[in-house]
């Protein structure tokens, strides 16, 4: 049977180098931030602008796709996940990143159908690395075959995650207090990219062991989710039940063993599911 | 008058650079670990072997200078910073980082005459990115020249650290402590490479305003000192004072306005200095 996608896959690789090129250019030129829903949630014209290039070569080629994407959401367009092939983008995730010139800024493009994740692109564009999974194929960077780390021994893991966006006190305080149980089990380090895309991709290439967090969107990690799995690695929510997309909490790592020493060690706040209905405007 | 430190100079680029490539290539051979005090402060034997490449060169080359090598301490040798011309090195900065494949890690070389700092090799070779700095003629990063950040609202800043290797309860509280205050001040975003060297010259870049630790060591941040200093920064001691070589804390910034705010938050805690009598074997 012929495979139904590999159009859409060519075109998502294509269209996430040129989104990336566009991203690197922004950078060479001054940096103009506009306020999203806080000083710390930055996004800036370039955000913005790229998703529209993504959106717009999508929609012409694929008219009968839907698409969620980061910034259409946050200017009030619905984020409803349905039956239909479905684009989920976040035309720059760590934001914050490229706004400082930190080094880690990813295009992230992942696509489902009925619901099921079919393939993801992350391209981190400072590094120039294309990551890339498909259901079933494997995933790739630059060519490369990834693999999960085989540790088993959580003593013997590094571990990613993110301080996040907000700043509410006792969100913040079950984020600090996570991960200090967690660098005491003891593990060997943890780190934070400031992309959730990168973070994921991280994970399938076996730099580290296991990314989580909650308050994550499904445009950050609907491309790394496909990744991760392809690579080797396991999806779970941080209660350990299943991986839910349009729930904004996740763990992703190099196997079971290790997924389920880092849940125990979660303290789980509650953050509204990205698929919640929104109050009219 | 000519400059007496050129050739000193030049030799450590080049060393540096060779190191660098060695680091490289063991990455792609099995790595392997050998405990050194705990299993979260991991030594690999392309530490050693390293650190033994420069020594021997700069040895070779410059015979009556003296040199504080990272693994040389380790093996038990004391740690005396004199008025001598002195080569402080750490060959692989960024150890867990080397054995994990994450993608920071620096070939650090400070040097020193009459204790003060001449300057200072970063060679971040994952990035293949050498950085350099010199007292009175600037900082580089690959020829380009390297500039902080002009940002002065704290609020509007990226601030890197590290949890470090130290899993003492008591510390840790404290390090994760001053990590959450500083991240409602708010700032915009907290990150860690896992490198003191790296993460130095992200200030320098003007990537993240300010870089601040307690327990580094004195090669870990010897090389960085003079590329933030070269590229407009300022060093302190984490109480506001003068920053001191040898004192294992430190905060660099882009300014002294950045910095005096991150040292407000700042959680000290007690770390036995790099020059402090060491019992005999």
């Amino acid at each position: 049977m012929a495979d139904p996608w590999q159009e859409a896959f060519e075109h998502a690789i294509a269209v996430a180098r040129k989104a990336g090129e566009e991203v690197r250019d922004a950078l060479q030129n001054e940096v103009k931030i506009m306020t999203k829903s806080s000083s710390v949630d930055l996004v800036t014209k370039t955000d913005e602008r790229v998703e529209k290039i993504i959106i717009s070569s999508v929609k012409e080629k694929f008219p009968t796709h839907s698409l969620i994407g980061e910034e259409s959401v946050a200017a009030g367009e619905p984020c409803v996940f349905t039956d239909n092939p479905t684009w989920i983008i976040d035309p720059v995730d760590g934001t914050t990143n490229f706004v400082h010139g930190f080094p880690f800024v990813a295009v992230s493009i992942g696509f489902a159908v009925k619901k099921e994740l079919e393939f993801g692109i992350v391209y981190s564009c400072l590094e120039d690395k294309m990551y890339t999974g498909r259901k079933g194929k494997g995933a790739f960077c630059n060519g490369e075959k990834l693999e999960v780390s085989d540790v088993k021994d959580i003593n013997k893991s590094m571990i990613i995650s993110e301080h996040g966006c907000d700043r509410n006190k006792e969100k913040v305080t079950k984020i600090f207090s996570t991960m200090q149980k967690i660098l005491c089990i003891p593990v060997h380090g943890l780190r934070g990219s400031g992309t959730a895309a990168t973070n994921m991709c991280l994970v399938a290439s076996g730099a580290v062991e296991a990314f989580f967090e909650i308050g994550i969107h499904c445009w950050d990690i609907a491309a790394g989710a496909v990744i991760v799995k392809e690579a080797g690695g396991v999806l779970l929510d941080v209660n350990g039940g299943p991986f839910d997309l349009m729930s904004r909490r996740m763990v992703s790592a190099n196997n079971r063993q290790i997924a389920d020493r880092i849940i125990k060690e979660i303290e789980i706040f509650e953050v509204e599911r990205d698929d919640a209905p929104k109050p009219k405007k």
